[in-house]
């Protein structure tokens, strides 16, 4: 399957992010998807997303790391909904040189629609699932499906 | 499966760990698993393992994230090998609660054997194996058929 | 002047606080400074301290780095009051060798009374002043002469 | 006086960057100075610097914090040499507002040129010393008296 991402965001590099190895740490690359959810959240989701009340929480974190990514690169992420779930939904995001399109890692996210105040999941609103599909160029059937 | 683990380390969160939401963000956990691994991988290897010539290097990280921890929380990583492959292991980790033992986080890791001058895998020595499986109280075999 | 410290807090060093020089990076230290800083101050202050309403923040840094630390350092940070103004106080922190004593790093930080809601500053309320003096083993005005 | 700065750099901050009270916490500048500091010094000195072998250490970092930075703030970090020593110089940076150009933070920063095999420091090159003045638009005499 050719997945296209319809969310790229470059991401900075620290020189704290790098390790004796001379790679960028492990643990970097999730503050770096991190970043490029909430862009991606921002872009999709807009004024829907209230942080304070509805938030986001994360379930589960997947992540295949393919090459080291160095001080010097050019990182980009890329992020896409890849299934809509009930009360969750998966994110597919990759590190990828902005330069060459090489893939340094992806890694796939699972996002539960959490009420901080009642301490408790939700189900996902219907515009926040309509607004992935749209934002996907996709249907919320084919979302539900998975890709 | 009922896991043992014969290796646990107590971890200090600091206040830059915790994010808006009172939460020690998700990218933390890895770092303190990585901390964790490396008290592990010492313990486990000692002098057999010269960092700067074969290392090792992370495949892929898998972690369920089952409850939030807070600042104030006593948090210890249980680290236990749980298979072995011909150039890999995997690493199955818990950050739990040190008081109650509660499982807030768990993690498996593939590290893959690198030879960093060389830039490619390498089997793993048999050694290492016998070490591995020695710490773990079973037999190489036993972890070869994965736990 | 011989500074005795009151309150000492050995510091857990992560895999990713290292650089690529083999150094602990110059910008951890203010998150074992912090850290430090958390625990003293709630030793001292206890449950006089709301954090939510009056929090404390930091006016200046003055950091003097002496000698690197490396990953398998063990590091202790010492921490005491220096100097009570009117609204501010002044810490002094050293990240010292748990085991030589060696003194890597210190560290003056200004620390000034903060209304988060009111969103303005605040004079020092008197039993704070008097927890400090009390802890450091000297008198409020010995405190706001310097030392 | 009124200082120029030949040198401006914008960092991205990361949800992760941000403490409890909302505020991206005092260790994160640090990095962002460093990324500026990187950015600036292979602007000015370019390939005459060789990392591996004659390095920059950090003697002191000494930092106004005036105001809190928040997450969707966008911040720069201007850089400038504001004094040439034998062995060492001494840059001013501030993280600004890029939109409004408020400062939010002033940090100087005394770094000394260091012989990572020689493990001693050394006089700062004559090359270097002309590479600063060159880009900060005064002569070497006007660094040495310090602005």
């Amino acid at each position: 399957m050719i997945m296209t991402f319809h969310h790229t965001y470059p991401v900075q590099l620290r020189f704290s992010d790098v390790d004796q190895l001379g790679h960028v740490n492990n643990s970097v690359y999730f503050s770096l998807y991190d970043l490029a959810k909430t862009a991606y959240l921002s872009a999709v989701l807009g004024e829907g997303m209230n942080y304070r009340h509805s938030s986001l929480v994360i379930a589960n974190i997947n992540a295949n790391f393919f090459v080291p990514v160095f001080f010097t690169d050019q990182i980009a992420v890329e992020t896409a909904t890849i299934h809509l779930g009930h009360k969750s939904f998966t994110l597919l995001q990759r590190a990828v040189c902005a330069v060459t399109g090489e893939v340094k890692c992806e890694c796939r996210t699972v996002m539960v629609a959490y009420d901080v105040e009642a301490q408790q999941s939700f189900a996902l609103p219907g515009e926040w699932r309509e607004a992935l599909a749209r934002f996907e160029k996709c249907t919320v059937e084919e979302l539900e499906a998975g890709r």
